[in-house]
């Protein structure tokens, strides 16, 4: 038998370990085209919380109520009836939440380990976090030579990628995070400053002390209060990234209240949200990109492990108490 | 002796007549590479409110205290100090808010009047407010075939030339305006939905109801909770210009509420600040394309007049209540 995480009542406003329960699945046996997965790393992320808002204008459809939740996962494969898989591979795939799973095989990827790179990094800096870092950074934003970029939740999986694939680049780096341990570590990554949200002072008041001439990208993973802060600091033709608003996913039916949006007219700033599946077509200049900065020891995999399918529920509540520093997992 | 409105002091929140005071001033005798303009038409535009401000993050200096206000202005020319222009020329000029002017012949542009067209067309849809509307529908927002475009403010000199521009070039055009009159006659202009959020309900309902599909572009000149109602029907890679906003110029520092910002992630949405000046270097693209329009009879002039330099601030007033149709002008 295996097991999965359901969904068994819909949050409101921020989630609760009762939201979820731990349930037996049946495996039904393998038909043509699908492999047999036993999970080794599971990935829970900030997206997963409107996913459980019956929310039909997302990108993505609301997770359903009673039904086992998904996500990104990484396994070996127990037994394939699929060409091209085999018995002991590694594999990526979308059917999280579970220790084992029957997958299609179309809707898995082969992971070839990287020397000294550990494999958990394909969920994290090599996967969808590090993805949305790069296309969100350099696509939507076109972050370029000489500008000062600001990144919030900067300690989160996406945001340390940000602030590593930023200071590779050469640029500099404002980075916001909350506490001072979170802070020396964002530090630790390259950013040139680090301001704690958490620390007494408004963010704004901080965010104008770190970046006295103005900021050109703000790559956007918190809303609320932090945007507002970036609204009011953007040069003339400043580009935001909106990637996403982990301040707001809890705050059912809540406002945000901006006081500067009318500069996004006097400055002609771009706001631009984005999902990084709008760029999955392009995985390989993404892969080659960061594969090469690992490999030379330029950027690194960091994440925040817990033990045991058990702890899922536990590790996904914790991002938005902030307990992870860089990608959260659940290691099987 | 001419006169001239002069900024007597800043407004609070929403401007009123104490706030501006008309005296005589002197002009200088005339200097190589000047003309002496005596003004005919003067324009009154929102986004004079903010410049009463001191902000000095604006895209425009702020206006001065004490001093003589400027805005677009139509004249004729009186005397001339300078090649290419000539006594009983027509010229458009930013030495607006009075009566007489002395005009540095760089900063006249020439008019040559188009038949049947009012000169004063020049300071409304084949001058800035007509560049804005061509500039942010087809290049900031990227409308094109098939697209459903909301404009709100559409009885506004920006938001009728959205309306006009937009429908010929086929577009489905939804509009919001303010009370039955202007309703009825932005529905002439040829908007298939209008929709009048001064009536009973919430934009939002209303919106939904006239754009059952969602919208793909809308083009922005008011702000709040407009702004709100567009962010929640906007389509996958909807875009939005942001040109104004004038529901929050006169609050002082009063706050965006928006509850549906999360969508512009959701949704992909990109939103633009731009203002008209960007564009000034493709002004003959403009003009060539509108002139053509109006030459064929498939965009019009429209504007709401008040008469005499003394009623320049009541018609400025008139903005934020809304007493125009089209573009609000003076005429002297």
């Amino acid at each position: 038998m295996a097991h999965a995480w359901h969904l068994v009542s819909r949050p409101t406003g921020k989630p609760d370990l009762a939201n979820f329960e731990l349930r037996q699945i049946a495996l039904p046996s393998l038909e043509e085209g699908q492999i047999r997965v036993k999970n080794l790393w599971l990935s829970v992320d900030p997206y997963m919380r409107p996913r459980m808002d019956d929310n039909p204008r997302s990108y993505i459809p609301p997770f359903k109520l009673g039904e086992p939740l998904d996500g990104g996962a990484l396994g070996e494969v127990l037994e394939s009836n699929a060409p091209g898989f085999a018995p002991g591979d590694l594999v990526k795939h979308m059917m999280g939440w579970r220790d084992e799973a029957i997958v299609l095989s179309a809707q898995a990827t082969l992971i070839q380990p990287i020397k000294d790179v550990p494999i958990e990094a394909y969920l994290g800096i090599l996967g969808g976090p590090g993805l949305t870092a790069y296309f969100g950074l350099f696509d939507v934003a076109m972050a370029k030579s000489r500008d000062t970029v600001f990144v919030s939740g900067a300690a989160g999986a996406v945001g340390s990628a940000v602030v590593q694939l930023a200071k590779a680049k050469g640029l500099v780096v404002i980075a916001s995070a909350g506490g001072t341990s979170k802070c020396v570590w964002v530090r630790e990554l390259g950013a040139d400053a680090v301001i704690d949200y958490k620390a007494d002072g408004n963010i704004l008041d901080k965010l104008r002390a770190a970046a006295p001439n103005g900021i050109d990208v703000y790559f956007d993973n918190v809303g609320g209060e932090h945007l507002d802060a970036a609204l009011a600091t953007a040069n003339t033709h400043a580009r935001f990234a909106l990637c996403g608003m982990i301040s707001q996913y809890n705050a059912d039916g809540a406002f945000t209240s901006l006081r500067y949006l009318t500069q996004a007219v006097m400055s002609r700033i771009t706001l631009q949200g984005f999902i990084s599946s709008d760029y999955v077509n392009r995985k390989n200049e993404f892969e080659a990109y960061v594969g090469d900065l690992i490999a030379a020891g330029k950027i690194s995999s960091r994440s925040t492990v817990f033990e045991g399918l058990g702890s899922a529920p536990d590790a996904f509540l914790g991002l938005f108490n902030g307990e992870n520093q860089g990608k959260m997992l659940v290691r099987l």
